[in-house]
């Protein structure tokens, strides 16, 4: 039987699966991604987990392709576009398809980890009947995969869709890409510890904030202590959530989706997150837009929707 | 022989023509739109008018269709979409195409002003080999039409492409949208208008400042100006062409077009504007993309890119 190797590479962690035609995630596995090691440290690692989920297989496989979804990822290039904000500097500009064929010389496929995700949702997920929507994936950072028409948007050069680099707050907190203020500064795991960090420093007598992390903020105790009613917790996110509204509303003025999705992180929040986000959203849109765009989270489980997404690039691309 | 009508709707004027199949404009007229009349004013001139020119031809006309460019058009709807900031109150969901079929029983096809003008750049202008471009019309207002690989972008709804209503500067200019800090509210004749303004105030002692009116700045005079070194004309462009060249870079983010094209109004000032601007997109734009988006002039003669646009549609959807 036929399968393709999808994977997922995130800033913190990397899954990959092995796909059937249907979209059926055989086997799958997640592992540290530690982008600041030398790529191949990752891949000797990925690759010899791969040879043991194909073995514990009981039909004999045959590997059709490899896709990848992974950030700064280029469709056209198959590289990493340069001074990836969420890679090391190993990832910097890499030739990631030859590199992965040098594992398994086989047809690879590489792009965008949010667009992954977008093709994921249109195939298998929450966008199985929309043709303008996008997948926003919140991790390490913000990645966004835009559908227009039903085709993922890549722009002249496969850069486009980097939501995550629009700016929100001019002068705002400095990001790795350079700029000042981008959203993904705001909405994302490191966003959210900078979010935290800001809360400590303003209410220093806070005994729920001071019990928290400095770093690697744990989205779940932030979600418990808001369903507890704890304030500066239902704070932090109608702050983040007004923030990520803010951009939805720039995205949605140039690209008139039907709906947002998320994916991954701290969208596992859900409408502690995306209530006050749809308000602030609506509050910034035009009035013919107001009310008419939905925000809606992944309708494919437990974070496939970036395997599936990769794999159906081969089976979109390769012939048997 | 056959012709398409082509209405070009702006804030201030209203362009129309009788176009063959190849693009050729037979014959044109420009008159005053002035839309805080009611509609049927403005298309009882036009109507009067389109029977004039064609009476005026030598060969038989017959009229294929009539395609419209206006502002706030939606191409789905045919319709006018809900409070249109540089139209009049009467033109406020107005459905477009209906009242156009009281005048002339024939196909309408009704889009956005900029899409209209994307179209015409794409088959007979600066675009004609390039797929992902922004077409962006400067008027009364700023408004922009999106290609995506060779396709208009409409969003699910037909209302994408309002980059002038991307919030540029928070708190910013109070736009007749309800939001503040709108990019058109900087760069387009009303923006440049609020700019002189503000300068008037800065440089109450300024010879050259003093003699500009209120209203209605001319983009001539300000080029002339800017030509023969007046500081304050050159500080105009640049304060204007940094603001514009953020904007561009926010939705470069986006989309990642391989060039931006200008028409109309004040793109007549050519590189006094688009200098300043390319400079202040490339400070902008994340560094995989710096150097590589284009900024250029509309590549249709005098202003006809709009109606040229508009008839394409006729010919793309109606058959002889």
């Amino acid at each position: 039987m036929d399968y393709a190797l999808g994977i997922d590479i995130g800033g913190t962690n990397t899954v990959f699966g092995l796909v059937d035609r249907n979209g059926n995630v055989l086997a799958k596995k997640s592992i540290f991604t530690m982008s600041q090691n030398p790529v191949q440290e990752l891949l000797d690692r990925l690759f010899f987990d791969v040879s043991v989920l194909e073995s514990e297989l009981n039909d004999e496989v045959k590997l059709a392709g490899i896709g990848i979804g992974v950030p700064n990822g280029n469709y056209h290039t198959g590289m990493i576009n340069p001074n990836p904000p969420n890679l090391g500097t190993y990832w910097d500009s890499l030739d990631l398809v030859n590199t992965i064929k040098d594992y398994r010389d086989l047809p690879v496929i590489v792009t965008n980890d949010a667009n992954a995700a977008a093709i994921g949702e249109m195939y298998f997920g929450a966008a199985k009947r929309i043709r303008d929507f996008v997948v926003i994936t919140l991790g390490t950072g913000l990645g966004s995969g835009i559908v227009v028409n039903g085709n993922v948007l890549y722009g002249h050069d496969g850069s486009a869709g980097e939501l995550g680099h629009i700016v929100i707050e001019k002068n705002g907190r400095m990001c790795k890409c350079g700029k000042s203020g981008c959203l993904e500064m705001y909405v994302s795991s490191k966003g959210l510890d900078l979010t935290v960090k800001e809360f400590k420093a303003r209410y220093p007598d806070d005994t729920f904030l001071y019990n928290l992390p400095d770093k690697k903020v744990d989205g779940k105790e932030m979600d418990d202590a808001f369903d507890r009613g704890e304030e500066r917790a239902r704070e932090i996110y109608n702050y983040i959530g007004g923030i990520l509204g803010i951009g939805l509303a720039q995205a949605a003025t140039i690209l008139s989706p039907e709906a947002f999705i998320f994916y991954g992180g701290i969208s596992n929040a859900g409408d502690r997150l995306l209530k006050p986000a749809l308000a602030s959203m609506n509050e910034n849109l035009l009035s013919q837009q107001k009310g008419k765009i939905t925000l809606k989270l992944s309708g494919v489980p437990d974070g496939e929707a970036g395997i599936l997404g990769a794999t159906s690039l081969i089976w979109d691309n390769v012939r048997d």
